[in-house]
C-alpha cells in the first residue's frame, strides 16, 4: 500500500446555522480545503463523504452525488458512508484505501449533518437510528438514557464521580473558546454542570454535545507528491476500525467500548507506535462519559483512571496529553457526519503548528478517535508530522 | 493493486416478503454467500454494505455494524455506502479496492432493502430522496415521471415506440420465468404492457421495476487465493463509477445517460475491452425506458438503435448480447440497495455456467451496470471467467 497523506483541510464555523443549508456547509467547508491545498478543483479524482441521516433530517439520501454536482466536480465517482456518528471518520477510511490502493491520487473526504431543519423529537428519531431501532429506538432508548446506563455502570465499577465527568465539560469548554469555529465558546465551571438541567441522570445538558449545523473536508494524495501541494503534510500512518453489537444489552462490558480497543489495537500495530507516543487526540465525547470511556480503551490511561486523570488535569491543553484541543463534540459541537472529519482537521492543523492559542507545543503524533452509535462503529486514525 | 475475484455469491427469493424484516433478509443472503464460498465467517476481515434508504424505510441507520452484529461478524470492520439505487454496485467498489489495496483479504459485500414496511407513498418520498428533493422531489417531480420525460426525448429524438418499451419488460419477464429467486415469474405480451394503467406517460406499470425486498451477497479475495476456496471463481477486471447532476434539468442530455457513458469508457480502459467483448450483462432497468439508454451509453447498440436492437430480439438470451439475464429490476425486482450485488451474483452464476435454463451459452465476460436516482450515478463493473 501507498503512504497517504492530507495535503489540504477546511471546515465551516460549527453551530446553529438557520440562514444555511446542507448544501451551502458542505460547500464551504470543500472550497476551505480546496484552496488550503492550493487545488482548482479539478485535481480531485474522487469523493467520499460521511452523512448520517440526511434522508431523515432534510429528506436527501444520494449525497455523494450532490456534492459532487453542487462542488462542480462531476463526473468523479463520489460515494457516501454511513455508520452514524462515525459516518466521518469511515469516509475518511475509504479516502485512504482509495489512495493506499493506488486506485486514485488526489481524493476529497468530506463530512456534512444540517440538523436544524427538523424539530428536536425528530432529530432524537433520526439519531436513534444509529442504534437498534427494534431493541433500543422503539421502547424509548434514545442516546442520552444509553450513556447514563454506561455512565452508571462506570460509577458503579470504578467509582467515577458526577463533579469528574463535568470536568470533561469544562475542559473542552475551555478549549473550544479559542476555537473560531466552535459552537460554544464560551467557558464554563463544573458548577454550570452539576446545576444544568436533568437529561438522564447522571447526564445533565451540560454532559450532552449538541445539535449542530457543520461540514469539513481534507484533502488526501500519496505522501510522495505531498510536498508539491503543500508545505507542511501531514501523514496518515494508520487507519483501523471495528464492530460491535448495536444494541447495548449484547456487549460485554458498558463501562468500555470493545470497538475502541480493537479499533485501538490495530491502529497502533499499524502505526507501531504506543498510546505513550501520542502528544494530541481528538476523542469521541458525545456525552462527557464518553471522553472518559475513550481515554481509557485508547490506552492513556488505565481502565477506571480517566475520570481522575481528566479531574487532575491531564488531559487539559499541554498537559500528560492534549485532548480535545478542538472543544471536541461538546463543545465544537457535533454535526454527526462531519464530527469524524472535523477531528482530522482539527490534528492537521495541530501537527503543522496552526491552531494559534490552542497549540498543543511540539505535537508530532496525533490520534482521533471517531465512535458510531453507542460503540457498535469505532474508527481510529493516527498521524504524524510529515515536513 | 491486486486482481480480485469473486469466490461466493448468494441472494434471497426478492419479492414482497412479509413475514421477513431487513435483518432476517440480509442474513439470508449472507449465509448463502459464506455456504457458496465454503467459509465459516471468521475468515471474513471485512464487511461493506450497500443500503439506500433504511432511515426513512424502517428506522434504521448504521446498517454496516447491525450486519455484522447479527451476521456474528463483530468486531471486524463494517461500512455502509449510499449511493441511491446504486448503493450495490458502489458497495460491490469499495470491497473491490480494499481487497485490491491489500488492506483486506477476504471481504464480504452485501447489499440489502426492506421496502415494504411502510405504504406506497412513504417508498416514493424515500425513493425522491435519490433525486435533487429540493429542485425535484418537493415540486412534486417523482421517479416515473422523471423517467418518463427521458422517454419522451429519447421517442422525439430516435422515434422510440411504446411497443419498443413494452419489449424490454417483456423479454425481461421471460427471463425472470427462469429464475427461482425472481418477484414475477411469469411472462408478459406487448399487450399486457401497452394495456396497463398509465403511471407517467408514457410509462405504464409494466414499465416500471416493481417494490421489493430482499438481499444479494458476494465474498471478494484477492485472484491468487481464490482457487483455495472455490472452483469456479470470477475475477473483477474491471470497475468504475461516475457521478453527474443530480436533477434531471442540469444534464446535457435527457435521451442518455452521461455518468454510465463516462463510468463505461474507464471500465473498458480498466479491462482492455470493448463492448462487443461482452457476452452477458445485467443492466439497470428500473424502467424499460432505462434499459435502452444503458445498452446505448454501454457501446452494445448505437445511440437511438436500443429500441429497435430490443424489439428484434438482439438483446434475449443468447441473441447478439444477453441482456438482463436474471429478469433485470423489472422481471427479478428491485430491492433498491441489494440490486447492484444481485446483479454480481447473477454475473457470477453466468460466467460459472450454473445459472440453468436462463444460462447464456459459452459467456466469458460479463458485465454489471447499476444506476443512482435518474443518473446521478452509475457504477460498472467487469467481469472474467478465472478457470
Amino acid at each position: 500500500m501507498r503512504k497517504v497523506a492530507i495535503i489540504g483541510a477546511g471546515m465551516t464555523k460549527f453551530g446553529e446555522e438557520w440562514g444555511r443549508g446542507f448544501r451551502d456547509l458542505i460547500i464551504e467547508a470543500g472550497k476551505a480545503s480546496l484552496e488550503d491545498a492550493k487545488l482548482q478543483g479539478e485535481e480531485i479524482e474522487a469523493l467520499f463523504v460521511g452523512t448520517m441521516a440526511s434522508g431523515s433530517l432534510i429528506g436527501q439520501e444520494h449525497t455523494g452525488a450532490l456534492i459532487a454536482d453542487f462542488m462542480g466536480l462531476t463526473p468523479i465517482p463520489s460515494t457516501r458512508v454511513e455508520a452514524a456518528c462515525a459516518s466521518g471518520g469511515v469516509a475518511l477510511r475509504q479516502g485512504f484505501m482509495a489512495v493506499a490502493s493506488g486506485m486514485h491520487d488526489i481524493v476529497a473526504v468530506g463530512g456534512v449533518e444540517k440538523m436544524t431543519d427538523v424539530d428536536g423529537g425528530n432529530v432524537a428519531l433520526a439519531l436513534g437510528g444509529a442504534g437498534d431501532q427494534e431493541w433500543e429506538l422503539f421502547t424509548g432508548a434514545t442516546f442520552p438514557g444509553i450513556y447514563a446506563m454506561m455512565a452508571r455502570r462506570h460509577m458503579l465499577e470504578y467509582g467515577t464521580t458526577e463533579e469528574q465527568l463535568a470536568s470533561v465539560a469544562v475542559k473542552n469548554h475551555k478549549n473550544a473558546s479559542m476555537n473560531k469555529y466552535a459552537q460554544f465558546q464560551n467557558e464554563i465551571t463544573i458548577d454550570t454542570v452539576l446545576k444544568s438541567k436533568q437529561v438522564a441522570s447522571p447526564l445533565k445538558v451540560f454532559d450532552c454535545s449538541p445539535v449542530t449545523d457543520g461540514a469539513a473536508a481534507v484533502i488526501l494524495c500519496p505522501l510522495d507528491k505531498a510536498q508539491k501541494y503543500c508545505e507542511k503534510p501531514v501523514e496518515i500512518i494508520a487507519s483501523a476500525q471495528a464492530s460491535d453489537t448495536l444494541a447495548l444489552h449484547g456487549r460485554r462490558s458498558l463501562s468500555s467500548i470493545y470497538a475502541t480497543q480493537v479499533a485501538a489495537k490495530n491502529a497502533y500495530a499499524m502505526a507501531k507506535l504506543q498510546p505513550k507516543d501520542i502528544q494530541v487526540a481528538e476523542v469521541h465525547d458525545c456525552f462527557t462519559i464518553a471522553e472518559i470511556m475513550a481515554i481509557e480503551d485508547l490506552g492513556f490511561f488505565a481502565s477506571g483512571k480517566g475520570g481522575k486523570a481528566t479531574e487532575e488535569g491531564k488531559t487539559a491543553l499541554n498537559s500528560d496529553i492534549s485532548i480535545n484541543t478542538s472543544g471536541g463534540l461538546k463543545g465544537c459541537g457535533h454535526p454527526v457526519g462531519a464530527t469524524g472529519v472535523k477531528q482530522a482537521v482539527e490534528i492537521a492543523w495541530q501537527l503543522r503548528g496552526s491552531a494559534g492559542a490552542r497549540q498543543a507545543k511540539d505535537a508530532q503524533i496525533g490520534l482521533t478517535h471517531n465512535v458510531g452509535g453507542s460503540g457498535a462503529t469505532a474508527v481510529v486514525h493516527i498521524y504524524k508530522k510529515a515536513f
